[in-house]
């Protein structure tokens, strides 16, 4: 194709509520590290509201869609089997002084291993899989970090006879950010992907991209935290944390044991803030892991929206019916009835923790009034440059431990995969009672879809850019 | 004695900068679960000067002092041979119903084992032991706390010729707050606690009741995050949370390795903000356990006044000698120099984690500066009712987690038991040039030593109410 070949996109318009479908010339590679994926599916966003609404300026036109997946057609000069190794890296890696910690370590594997005609997943934000944070697992702060769908680097919402985007990172090093789930030799003891790719619905795949990867984030951050192991382990703080120093903990003649832990101790009360699709998936996330290690919970889940209530509570029908849905009770509810079931649940301590999805200071109130002293809040959602609703004194009055940031989609993504394989029954769907995608659309509708989306009416949509 | 007798305390008078030492009635035992204590020693604390300048308003009329020592001359009704013991409560509690985590179990060991003339540690608050958070070591947000030296609950710093503290809270079960330290059967495998305490200075137990506690609280929270993991285990996020559930995690197939960790993101990148007391315990709190596990670092530790930056570098230079420091670099600065040192040694990325112990936004606003993306923020001071100086997006942006929160001191005594035992070179000392107590003074002194505190001409001082 010649550089003067256009295609059609989704492209955003400031300052607001303007998603225009525009003719666009198609990428062409830039950079020995570009790629060029031919979208299959892109998708719509709940955080693309936040854009699209003006509540965070972005002054620049650019293409939208922060979440697609497609195909390799068209690989950088830095690809092919001559690329740095990962094994070539490591064994470097070891000689690494500890002087600086941002040395860029070689290339990772996918510089060797990506071919044309590999599908892929492309994790909403761009990590290079070699720097400090990268190595770390920390991609999505990646020191070469750009988000798809903003002003420096085009998005996925784009279409014609050839539809590409052009996956660059400026020199950063695109080669740790496409994510290819369907080929390679399989080894021993190893997973074959490719069986279980055949196995699921292509569209499903879609949700690798953010939503799946930020529920499984959240859930993972609230249950990893150390204020949560005692209620997980049965063994008090500060014991829960490391094996005891000395024995000193252990004896009557350091300090007289408290009472033990209870049963009650160990019920695992939550309350998770948001049901759009984010939400959802961290709610199945959280029901995957808590059954998966046969702990008993009381989960309230809670949005404004009856209709997302709704789907809420048949897709927990669905997960439950089976028996993966492990020992507990699940209420969907608004806030106001939550509080109330939270109040029933614990005798009015609260809940330990608080999953919050929705990314607005509303939802963080809640979150601080639903949870217990020395409770856990999580949040996965997007902020706006706004004071946080709470004093230093209410966060040390009960104790409040707080995350907050963007998922690395990049480093999720195995987790996030396992869960899409075992939970077909609900991700599989579109347009279903139970289906987290509602619709799947030409590209030339994006502006209707935008305008619905926003109001409420429908809820995930794809973009299939062929249709 | 009788009721009309009187002893000698330092009283605290609203608004702000008023503290009287006067003449008030010996306290009595007025419930069953109360204990009087004769103060042998009591401590004046960095966090009572927020209510000594007027910061956090307190208008009611009590006698100051959270941090004491003594030994236990009265017991309530409640204690003796017959009190219901720790075994009979732990068999009764597993065949509790999970129905509400507020159940109250049976109280705790120490009601059967308190007996006259034991030596106690006040933890600062009171806490009965029994309650759901007290089982689960969360003892600071008991569901009965009272705060000593507050409106509600006298405190220790209190002289007379019987000089007495009453430690009772209002049926709430005082059984599981004061802390028996030197008596005891010794069993096998046990540490036999009063040997050890027969080589320790008895003035360093009163840092039992709060600083030394906080101190280690803070550096196990740190340490103990999520987020830490990577570098201090060389497993990157999220497998450092739990082993993978599949090997999927392992296989190119599923998504190729990004490249593995390096030495340099092993090293520990810290900075402490606020060298006070409780700030330089934390400091030997986290250089111990450091240590303990062999872990690199590099710690910058935070103050903006000279005196107390001296005695800092004077105490890592009793604690580097002996090797059992670890292996590592510890600087300490002003605000703006340590901003250099973190850039230096991070190349600009910000260090692991920052461990506030100041309680005010500014300190706030420079651990923000400090921390890289996915760090993390331990806050032990105490705060004000102000809001905090982070926006949502701020915290969004660099993927930030911040704890706060009163320490559970009752919880946290046996670990820094263990720490005060193995540091008495540093906490065993008063008035030399590395202790943290500064000077032993008579109760009498009580207004001229809150105002030469609150001005920084004089460190911590202990009363001893019998001088």
């Amino acid at each position: 194709m010649s550089s003067t070949e256009t295609m059609l996109a989704a492209r955003w318009h400031p300052p607001s509520f303007d998603i225009r479908v525009e003719s666009v010339p198609i990428p062409q590679i830039q950079d020995p590290d570009d790629a060029i994926v031919k979208v299959t599916l892109a998708g719509l966003c709940g955080s693309d509201l936040h854009v699209y609404r003006g509540e965070i300026a972005v002054p620049k036109i650019h293409i939208s869609g922060h979440e697609f997946i497609g195909e390799i057609i068209q690989l950088g000069s830095n690809y092919g089997p001559n690329a740095p190794s990962t094994e070539t890296s490591s064994q470097t890696s070891t000689e690494t002084s500890t002087e600086t910690s941002t040395e860029t370590s070689p290339r990772p594997a996918l510089y060797s291993t990506l071919k044309l005609a590999d599908k892929v997943v492309a994790p909403f934000s761009v990590s290079c899989g070699a720097c400090a944070p990268c190595r770390t697992g920390y991609t999505s702060r990646c020191l070469s970090s750009l988000l798809f769908g903003s002003p420096r680097l085009d998005g996925g919402q784009a279409h014609d006879a050839a539809s590409w985007v052009g996956v660059h990172t400026g020199g950063g090093g695109g080669g740790g950010n496409d994510v290819e789930v369907g080929e390679g030799e399989v080894g021993e003891g190893e997973v074959d992907v490719g069986k279980l790719l055949r196995g699921i619905n292509d569209s499903s795949l879609l949700l690798l991209s953010d939503i799946l990867p930020t529920g499984v984030f959240g859930a993972k951050q609230l249950l990893g935290h150390p204020k949560m192991q005692p209620a997980l382990t049965g063994i008090a703080w500060p014991a829960c944390l490391s094996p005891p120093s000395t024995s000193l903990t252990n004896t009557q003649t350091a300090t007289p044991a408290l009472t033990p832990l209870t049963p009650s101790d160990r019920l695992i009360t939550l309350a998770l803030i948001g049901l759009g699709p984010v939400g959802v998936c961290a709610s199945i996330a959280l029901l995957d892991e808590l059954a998966r290690r046969g702990l008993p919970y009381k989960i309230v889940a809670i949005d404004l929206n009856e209709g997302r209530r709704e789907k809420m509570r048949r897709i927990y029908e669905v997960i439950g019916a089976d028996g993966k849905g492990g020992d507990g009770e699940f209420v969907v509810a608004g806030p106001e009835e939550a509080k109330e079931v939270v109040r029933r649940w614990t005798a009015g301590v609260g809940c330990n923790a608080v999953l919050e999805v929705v990314g607005h200071n509303s939802a963080l109130t809640t979150a601080y009034e639903l949870v217990r002293a020395f409770g856990v809040i999580t949040s996965v959602g997007v902020h706006a440059p706004k004071s946080l609703p709470f004093t230093g004194q209410q966060l040390y009055d009960k104790n409040i431990s707080l995350d907050f940031g963007r998922c690395p989609a990049r480093a999720m993504i195995p987790d996030a995969f396992r869960l899409l394989v075992k939970r077909q029954d609900v991700f599989g769907g579109v347009g279903t009672e139970t289906s987290l995608i509602d619709r799947v659309t030409g590209i030339g509708e994006a502006t209707e879809m935008y305008r619905a989306f926003e109001k409420g009416q429908i809820g995930k949509v794809l973009f299939d850019p062929w249709k």
